[in-house]
């Protein structure tokens, strides 16, 4: 299966359970056989909260299929630029 | 090879750069070719923060082998139980 932008939840600032819940309704009404969770920083930690989350309370078929990591470039408003670190989760069911 | 205890790097929340020191040091002087990191919790970013640093500037011939998350219980001081989420990162030369 090919991952379309539509099956992609962004993980940020807001409470864990907002993406939890986008998971949930990206495999339950939208059928998506794959759902990839990415995020940069801080909100690495809180990724992988939303997949074990998902797996363990809410989705028991659903697994973990991949974890990758990266580094990404990030332009401050200053101009600079400073190094981030990215990760991919991709479930599936 | 078997992961020995003294292969592990437990990441917490000194400065990033103590994780990627210990970990420079297994690969070098200990000669190890395998190090896992080992984090719960909000040092989970951090940790994907040293395991990219270590591969993208000190040590180009090592690569992420594997990444697993998981979910592990803690007991407060009150003796409640609360779930933490963990990552092991396992960096191989």
């Amino acid at each position: 299966m090919t991952t379309t932008e539509k099956d992609i939840v962004y993980v940020g600032n807001k409470p864990q359970m907002n993406y939890v819940l986008a998971v949930i309704t990206q495999f339950n009404e939208s059928n998506a056989s794959e759902v990839v969770l990415k995020a940069r920083g801080r909100a690495i930690s809180r990724t992988v909260d939303v997949a074990e989350i998902v797996k363990n309370k809410f989705i028991p078929e659903v697994r973990i299929e991949n974890i990758r990591t990266d580094t990404e470039e990030i332009q401050r408003d200053d101009g600079s630029v400073s190094n981030v670190s990215a990760i991919e989760i991709t479930l599936r069911k």
